[in-house]
């Protein structure tokens, strides 16, 4: 295992056993508890608590006192995605059944619901006042709840994007700006906080993030059409039969002529479409040049998230931070 | 109008103008917005925001300190009216559809969420530091947090019991402990904190509102059986449709004879039962006591409330929170 990835997983298992404390599943009523854990326990890479702890570290911080931030922001993007699977009606999630599918739609919803107050309770309730002034702590729960905001603003963008019959390019990247990024951006910023950042190192770290995140996200949909099922855990295709936008078909529709565009556009959103129609239109996507733009385009944000780093000192913290802006561009899964 | 009538309608348009400011329904995607204050502009007593705004001033608190938290605590209270509708499948509220029924499942959601997130942004950006200390304001916070956790087990508990064949006067008790007492109890905590409230005078505002809530519960389980429809915005005997063992269900099985008793259960959680049906077996509840001892258990509760506050000095807010103790027991809906 490389550095980094021996650092990401020694984080990811802090951050576990944080979350298993106050997310207990023996806690009553237990189905409420394990509907709460049953996806952060099905695995998932942990990168935004990383991202917390790394930042918190770079600009001199305590790492310990970041725990409890790092792992709220888990605790956090695992409510939005719970909420998510709901609304998208996706059945899997990093492999198995999603939270509906596996107990059903109130619990699910609840379950978001109480993994969002965990977030506000953990921070408020383990972050140490005299190594982190109250007035930090406030900027945190501040810049978490903006963030949300941001994240539910994306979400119904999302929501409404699928009724639209043509999105542009602008609008796929302000959507994912709140679907994926703003969380990255803010885990960025939160760990500069803690570890007594700079108003100007804040911002430099939550750019860091913001284009790390938007890089991610692109990735992300590059996967959803090319990965190896079982690698992905989750079936791929599954964006292209719920008929999202994603900057791949933006492009495809662009580049397209009148039958492409056709056979494109038969295939988007279709839940009948067979696994060898959704195999033709991303091998068509790809001919138009659409992935090969797409992995550009990602590329693009990882050069701009490393730039962002620029003025902090050279050290292992900052070689970590480059490090997983390449892994994010290079991942498998 | 009464003095506290006419108190609680002022305090009602300052919440009011607070939440129309940081949930405004010109903010893209408007969707979002729209539905996230359908519920609020429909009505509603904004009973827990006065509870704060009253409690702050209890102590010698500044009213305009405690706008953001007692705005708050009705945006959380939304919150939990829109994913509870959801779940608990009810088309109607405040006289309006739902927000589900009105929008769609997936938009309920995710205004659900975005108020829930407001409440921690309005309360971290719009409490002045300087009139309340960042280490209040952490308390209030974490006191929000951990009431929604709450909330959301009693929720969680609410619909197991619709699973359940047989619940016990305590199992009721504890139940709605969570789902409405925990968020009044909080409210007159909160408005003691930011008040400036001593540790003992924080624990007897929350018994104060903690007690209240309770009555206000049983309460509201007597009148969605024997209120005016018109003045009760919904439909009269849902609950008994719905299943719900209520106090008065509890009551009058364990009091039933055996025919009686397989009467009730006919009609309980029976969707399709006839407005004569519910109509008779609410006659028949009421004519084995039912009603009468909920209302006495309320009457004892209400008792417990005005007890907690004996110890603080009598002047006009004392005497407004006694008054207000009397009108959630005679309240028509």
């Amino acid at each position: 295992m490389s550095r980094l990835s021996t650092q990401i997983s020694e984080s990811a298992q802090k951050v576990n056993k944080f979350i298993q404390t106050v997310v207990d599943t023996e806690t009553e009523p237990k189905v409420l508890y394990q509907a709460a854990r049953h996806i952060i326990d099905a695995g998932g890479k942990r990168l935004r608590p990383f991202l917390v702890l790394k930042t918190c570290k770079l600009v001199g911080g305590n790492e310990q006192d970041a725990i409890a931030t790092a792992s709220s922001m888990e605790m956090l993007h695992t409510f939005t995605l719970l909420h998510d699977d709901i609304m998208d009606q996706d059945e899997k999630r990093r492999g198995v059944p999603s939270v509906h599918t596996k107990f059903n739609v109130p619990i699910a919803i609840v379950a978001g619901d109480l993994l969002f107050a965990k977030v506000f309770e953990a921070i408020t309730k383990n972050t140490d006042h005299k190594s982190v002034k109250p007035k930090r702590i406030l900027q945190i729960l501040q810049e978490l709840s903006e963030a949300t905001i941001i994240l539910c603003e994306g979400q119904t963008r999302d929501m409404l994007f699928e009724d639209k019959k043509t999105v542009t390019e602008a609008e796929y990247f302000e959507m994912i700006d709140g679907k994926t990024a703003a969380l990255f951006e803010t885990s960025a910023r939160c760990g500069g906080i803690i570890g007594g950042a700079t108003k100007t190192q804040v911002k430099r770290l939550g750019e860091f993030g913001r284009y790390a995140g938007i890089a991610f996200q692109v990735i992300d949909d590059i996967l959803a059409l090319t990965a190896d099922e079982k690698v992905l855990k989750k079936p791929v295709g599954n964006d292209i039969r719920e008929g999202k936008r994603t900057l791949i078909v933006i492009y495809a529709l662009k580049k397209a002529n009148k039958t492409e565009r056709q056979k494109i556009l038969d295939t988007l959103g279709n839940q009948k479409a067979s696994v060898e129609q959704i195999k033709e239109t991303i091998a068509l996507m790809d001919s138009l040049g659409a992935i090969s733009y797409a992995k550009k385009m990602a590329d693009k944000y990882i050069t701009k998230s490393k730039k962002a780093l620029a003025k902090f000192p050279d050290g292992p913290d900052k070689e970590d931070l480059l490090s997983l802006a390449d892994l994010i561009f290079d991942r498998q899964n």
